[in-house]
């Protein structure tokens, strides 16, 4: 399986094209889209997401990783190798928690090059193309990397932002459920916001934070919109109360 | 064929997941996206899209519906085989029009569950899986259940409603055309509209309401939007006039 | 390959049924969305967009191609067969384009008529089965037309206006960059712009213009939005200074 993570969107020409090349040069093989809308030219924030949302598929999954805003530049195209998953992407940070979080990884300098490679569409023209090989079992031309080359050593364990807002209005952090202490309480936009189990065990309007579906802390408001009632959105700061 | 009917959208992580479990339990079973952007937690409304939309499809068919407000509190897990195709959803209304359209039909109650169950997340979780089994021929544990049980049988058999504004701004009624008399007028936001075959047979910016392809009454301004024009939305109430 | 350019959306119920369709009629042949966001009801502006990201597909790929305004009315179904390609439309003008910058094209209306055609939804009802009858290798009953019987001679070679914005803001217009001078200045909302390799080559904030991935000269701002800085939209005029 080929997993899709951008933020591309589905709508326009960039996703459709991906796919043509995938299905192309990896017929068979089925492409899901996970997310078309991670944080926009964003990649310290997406970093948080796709470690959450990646470690849900299983082994042998390739997964395509598009937040790209140094296209045409000269950041390395990277495979990175973590727990038997392959994750194919740019250097800019995107594969830092993911590589954190592995138990084992090994990271790739991709150096094959496709005969046409536009300036500002790696995605289709490298990115695609590399993971349909590696979907099929091949292996483009790649340099094992010294890891320290791609770290970023600097950026948390965890984030305390939101990292995404879903169509219902919940709010994402870049923060895990399970290392936050069971009573913790979350404070966004100056509100104290405590755990419940879900939405439904809080009274109507209320702001709540739970554990979500992949593990991530998510501000939610029963029966209501958490961005709006609180002004969430992408990149906005959370703090942890004890 | 499975078809996905959510209020999920499709670029977020949710119907990637759902089509992820699809895939891999059910592989090379195609899967449609029939909505994804349902009456947002609205089983009522989305009920009535349901029944004129799904009807379309042919018997055999297995369609994932989730529309889910109450996930993760005591609403029951349903299979409702009508006319040949076979339903997976929660028990909360959205069924109530496909049940009381069919000639035939059967209602199930899920109980088979899996080994790993978030709180949020039944459409991936639970339905999806279910599905597949179901796209494979195989049966899921689950138990026929009295339809009383599920019933809303103070619901309308039509509803004199907006249920969906599609991308052109024309906005669909839970009203199917056929049950209306032919010079019915309708009223909304203290309009009288009148009948046409089709939006090209209108005078431009003119409203009008016309039988769409899946047999709703559906309000349109003839190059124009009629949810600005009229100021409708999901939910706006209609009426009908002789 | 069956690809799809239409202003339908993804998440409503048209690209669906649509696909629903070809899945049904041409098993097994990988369906691509292309554009489901194509300039909304604007055969014209579409008909560049199209001919510049459809050549990018290899001979024997179907592209169904859906703006269609007039659904309803007289106008004429067509196939365009061009340079190995086989396009699938309403005939608005949508396909000038691509004729005119064929090296060899016929044109043909389309006389198969389905058991059941609904006066709004021709996509799905007369294009789509008409497509899988071509991704399938048949011929659907369709007769060879003058194309002087389809053209629109006075649209231009290359459109001098915004005919695409996409979600990272940057405004694409009908222009092909190589038919442009090397120093080619474009005056977008009364500022100049000029060319840049890549967007990363230019500060950040400033306006460039630059040919994108599928040869169309495309106006953004580095780390920023051209549409928001420059006031573009679909429809934008943009002139051309030596």
């Amino acid at each position: 399986m080929i997993v899709l993570f951008t933020d591309f969107g589905l709508e326009g020409p960039y996703t459709g094209q991906m796919k043509a090349v995938l299905h192309r040069e990896a017929p068979g093989v089925p492409v899901i889209d996970l997310f078309a809308d991670a944080p926009r030219q964003n990649p310290r924030a997406s970093a948080y997401l796709l470690a959450a949302y990646g470690a849900w598929f299983p082994a042998g999954t390739v997964l395509v990783c598009v937040i790209d805003p140094g296209v045409g530049g000269a950041r390395r195209a990277l495979i990175l190798e973590a727990d038997g998953r392959l994750y194919v992407g740019p250097d800019n940070g995107l594969f830092e928690l993911v590589w954190r979080r592995a138990a084992a990884a090994r990271v790739f300098e991709i150096t094959w090059r496709p005969e046409q490679l536009s300036a500002s569409f790696h995605g289709r023209d490298l990115f695609a193309p590399v993971a349909a090989r590696l979907a099929r079992g091949e292996r483009p031309a790649a340099e094992l990397l010294s890891p320290e080359l791609i770290r970023r050593a600097d950026w948390p364990d965890d984030l305390a932002e939101i990292v995404y807002v879903d169509r219902y209005g919940n709010a994402l952090t870049g923060l895990r459920a399970a290392r936050l202490p069971a009573d913790a309480v979350l404070i966004a936009a100056g509100r104290r916001i405590a755990r419940a189990r879900t939405f439904s065990d809080t009274p109507p309007g209320t702001p709540l934070w739970y554990e979500n579906s992949n593990g991530l802390a998510e501000i939610a408001v029963n029966l209501g919109r958490a961005d709006e009632a609180l002004g969430l959105e992408t990149g906005s700061k959370i703090e942890i109360a004890a």
